[in-house]
């Protein structure tokens, strides 16, 4: 299949229900509403999204149904970046080429705008049309993703990793609660507001956790210049890292053998975020 | 009634429900749960919460049906606080008496407690029993209460208001979002929760948001030192603003006289509210 093409084409169906679901940026407060949006658009691959999506068509329902918990995952994964650039944390000026949102906003409306991203996600998915039973329990898998035991929780521990750290099960369990969580809620999630049953879920949730630790792996090869926070790179060296990766794509895509052809851009997906090269 | 008696019974409830969302102060990763729960226990009066069993009491409905949305505004309350008293913003080293959050906990995990106290804060909605539709319902209210258009924006509009207006619209718009969006969220989350038809809950919202505001009108009449953000006791005098706290109290409390005795309670509360002098 042609990746790039259903990237842009998944691109462009939640770009519109981003959009959507925030103010305009001359909506009062002003400046709030531009640094909402200031890191939201462009965005990045929205591989997040597409990733919701591509799970709801693998259990057999159309995509869109899964707008609401692939926008709210990726306003989520918005407000950490932005949480994540501010001065106290890693003190990241920019950000996908442009100045990170405190450079641009200043650092009170920064915090600000991620608090009203963090706050937007679960509005997106409470003011959805569908199932009240499924859309709530997609709200609680995402609450749990962006809470103490996963994703906040992940990132104390990832800024008070020791650099001396060359653990991998220590390194995989802080890749494991900053960033899988937030993936396999967002596959999980598409899954659940598909109509998925128990048992599917429980599979998305696996192959989403690991894919989600590949895809760190993968970002940690790529960003070879940081030097902060844990890296199962600087652990064990590249190549074993990058064994690591496809051991666990591997384990990911056997796990939704299952799931048949319909799954194939799922699995397309999960390729693409270990195997990128960019 | 002893409505001092009335709200330590109803502390105790909303106490164990908080206690039970939040794991352990010894749960990995350890200062960060212990930050969660430093401004958390103890805490104030506990007065959102116990508006929100009041409103499923006034709607005929047992008070604990109301725990989901009392504890779930309380951790937005306890987000906002910490976020609020952090150096980029009020920059308060106090908070009741104690060192505020990130004098205690260091400035990142402050900032990360916060964040994740209102992610469970829609995780307890979410787990909680009862109906989906309710529940959702109450979540969605509390998303719009906790973001840009109200908790979020009043916060900004507060942090960058002009010492020299006086216009006590400006002042109340700020006051309604920073405040009283929350207070409302609880109240016509409490009913909604208790089972209210949906006059029932325009009335109770009309009655949160003029509680909320005449309630932070209180708050600037006891915190005269106070030199920052909007008050309208600057703008128009002790005395002004007395009475326009007493004439939203009545406008409040004449919204719901056709709840009859049941919400007595309720009534008790906000008059509590609004003319408490500690």
């Amino acid at each position: 299949m042609d990746l790039t093409a259903y990237l842009e084409e998944r691109a462009g169906l939640v770009e519109r229900a981003l959009d959507a679901a925030i103010p305009p940026a001359c909506e009062t407060p002003e400046p709030l509403h531009a640094a909402m949006r200031h890191l939201l658009f462009p965005g990045g691959k929205r591989l997040r999204p597409a990733l919701a999506l591509a799970a709801a068509e693998a259990v057999g329902a159309p995509p869109e149904c899964a707008l609401p918990i692939a926008a709210a995952v990726e306003f989520v994964h918005t407000y950490s970046l932005i949480h994540d650039d501010l001065p106290c944390m890693d003190d990241d000026a920019e950000r996908r080429g442009r100045p990170s949102v405190h450079v641009a906003f200043g650092e009170a409306t920064a915090l600000l705008a991620g608090d009203a991203l963090l706050a937007v996600a679960f509005r997106v998915l409470a003011v959805a049309e569908g199932s009240t039973e499924r859309l709530l329990a997609a709200s609680r898998d995402l609450a749990e993703a962006a809470g103490s035991l996963e994703l906040v929780g992940g990132q104390v521990d990832d800024l008070g990793f020791d650099p001396n750290d060359v653990d991998p099960a220590r390194i995989e369990s802080v890749h494991g609660r900053k960033s899988a969580a937030l993936i396999a809620a967002a596959v999980v999630g598409g899954a659940r507001l598909g109509g998925a049953g128990d048992a599917t879920l429980v599979r998305l949730r696996c192959f989403g956790r690991a894919v989600g630790v590949a895809f760190q792996i993968a970002d940690d090869l790529l960003d070879e210049g940081d030097e902060d926070g844990c890296s199962l790179v600087k652990a064990v060296g590249r190549d074993a890292a990058r064994e690591r990766a496809e051991a666990l794509l591997d384990t990911a895509l056997r796990g939704v053998d299952t799931l048949g052809e319909r799954a194939e851009p799922l699995r397309e997906l999960a390729r693409f975020a270990v195997r990128r090269s960019e």
